[in-house]
């Protein structure tokens, strides 16, 4: 189902596109509707792959940048947590910023089969969002790491400033040793993209280290009714600096 | 009813106005009293055009700047979302920061039926918020674009800093070839009010993007109990850069 | 009974007092035990003036900084919202920052009858969060600005830095033309307390503008079930720039 | 249970770390996995002092820098409220960010038993996050300030720039006197984990000062209905710069 959406989105982001001729890329005036219409395309990205069990909670809502070459999203990724037997809950699976990079196979239209994953941990993001106007970052991972496979894959993120200023470069490189393959993709951002990029990396920082959960309040639900109620547990539970 | 509280709004303005006479304007002596009144005026300019659809729940607070010549008002607008049959819920129409124009027809008098309205996509956020102090900023919008009408309105936003320093100007124009009419609307800020928009927008921008929705807890209902859960949905959906 | 916490808390503040010689004023050695002490007594303060009507919901944590001639104390105070018949609430008495001088009577007592009041609007955090390291900033407040008694009582407060770099003055002058009376009030913050009154400030302005009411989702409550629901109503409110 | 789960983990832990050997510690290269695996070692470190009473409600996340001499650790911890007569909630206990070092001993193991706590006050936290990029900070706790003991334990913080630029050294020294040792425990921060630790700061600073409860909404809960109310008694709990 999600697949057949994803062909829909695609078939009328075709006629939209044909539609806007007097907006050129990269600039900023096909405002509200194009911003819109690629909400529904990343999310038909993201639907290729989902494997559905029963039901999906939550909202979807990447921040994508269409570019001549190729399209970039970004969307935050939340940690999961354990319940411990003590009631504490731990962090399970780390959160990151999930960025995507789908290559153009047209004007207009980009090949979600071909696009790359990289994720962003929180140390990572703090590269980004530190990252002075003349400085570059480049970053590295390898999916298979702690697998037979380690060392079969290389991806590098690069993130350079344009020679002539305003904006930056984000280049995505995946060496792929078993398929033999090597794909690079780049997608040039203005500097309003840029600062909506780090922006949204900033406030989703303190989410993806699972921070917003350990500020949170705990609420209290009793016989149907909903008080807040103070964390007296959690001054307990932290062993003070005095303490020792 | 809107319109009647309108009216009965602008005439306790120009009350209040004639008491006010040891407070210029543009100055910051005027406090909170002229705040809370000029929050009312900016409600009976909304509640022109307002489509009451059975009761409408929400809050309205805009920011609004008063000077000689036009007033000014910024507020976000959140995106709203489709559920899909999956349960995701994605975007269907983008937030964005809705700017008003409206031009003074007397002293401390607004002509609301005059007013502009410039919507600013989270990119056009970007743009506002990384503006360097000498840096100016302009944006175009074609709000006919795809349709019939494309190129007969032409909007464009321009942020500009003050040629003697501290502060800008931020003006809109707008070319209507079909009415045949070109307005011109200019509103001088303070660093102080530059600074408070700034501050508003960057705080704004996840909520415009939907972020506030992606990176927020999922809370289950079972039974009458409201119990914070962790989701483990979320992990699932989203495909790992590992899984590739 | 909130008058006598306050006497309670001073006393047990002096006995606290004799026993930190090895702490001076203005460093930050003192750590935990002087900031919890420190807020029991800015409750002491605003108790005096509490008018109590059959209880109140709520949370106090003013940023208090004690200092050998006065204590200066900043807290957040929300904006009141009034409900209209179609539903949507609409500000009814803006927010501010309240700021709290208290002149200083003794070693660490402070005289909190003599307290002065200023109350910063959000244009005027626009101007303290904006302020440059060598800026100096004033504003000047009429409190019975649209009374008879307009023009009685001058407040007047400035934000220095110091001449010998790092940290600001905060200054309050308050003439009164009734009472025959000229109150200056000072106190020094080093770079470390000025980064909280701004960090504290920039996180309060959107709440006190009220725009975390504008931004927040809106959630349905049907037969004990609570389920979070999108705003569409929101998108229909809002009168879209392209509609126009 | 705990103290089991912390061995199980240092033991996976070692395991894992004879996977990644083309990781080098300080980089960037080992991705999400390596941030899971800390996430649980984080967990024991603050295992090991758990005094459970009855169970623990409240999420674990500490950000956590490993690297070959100590590993660092930083998590928010709330403030404590007591609920007065009145039905006023004021601050107990204050919060702070509690800082861990914890000593190498051996390759990627690290001594949890003497590890050393140093909890940071807003306004140290304010000296943390205003700190200029050629800057460096000191800040000195006496942990028994207030006992008999006084004087006889001296921690200081150190916070300074490498001289090669580029990061930051933060380095802890405690001088027990009582015990006789003097523990010197530093850790070398890149710029990206340093950006991660200002950015964590600054987020968590409205919540350890407890602002997040003055700043959010009232809400009321009615025979298992459940509206969000506005606080008309915050307004008129503030006495009013005006009322003066």
């Amino acid at each position: 189902m999600m697949k057949k959406l994803s062909r829909l989105l695609l078939t009328s982001r075709n006629q939209i596109s044909r539609n806007i001729t007097n907006g050129k890329d990269g600039n900023l005036s096909n405002g509200l509707l194009l911003r819109t219409f690629t909400s529904h395309a990343g999310i038909s990205t993201s639907g290729q792959n989902i494997n559905v069990k029963g039901g999906i909670a939550g909202f979807s809502a990447p921040y994508i940048v269409y570019k001549g070459k190729a399209a970039f999203s970004v969307t935050p990724v939340l940690p999961t947590f354990t319940k411990l037997d003590s009631g504490l809950h731990v962090v399970d699976r780390g959160g990151c910023m999930m960025l995507k990079f789908t290559p153009a196979i047209g004007e207009r239209k980009y090949d979600w089969e071909k696009r790359q994953l990289f994720a962003l941990s929180p140390t990572e993001v703090g590269s980004l969002i530190s990252l002075g106007s003349n400085d570059t970052c480049e970053l590295f991972h390898d999916p298979s790491m702690l697998s037979s496979n380690a060392g079969q894959v290389r991806k590098s993120l690069t993130v350079k400033p344009h020679s002539t200023g305003g904006g930056y470069m984000i280049s995505l490189t995946v060496v792929n040793n078993i398929l033999k393959t090597k794909d690079y993709i780049s997608v040039p951002f203005t500097t309003a993209e840029f600062a909506v990029v780090k922006a949204a990396c900033s406030y989703a920082l303190p989410h993806i280290m699972g921070w917003d959960r350990v500020t949170e309040k705990v609420e209290k639900v009793n016989s149907g009714r909903r008080t807040p109620d103070i964390k007296f547990d959690r001054g307990q539970l932290m062993d003070s600096e005095w303490d020792k």
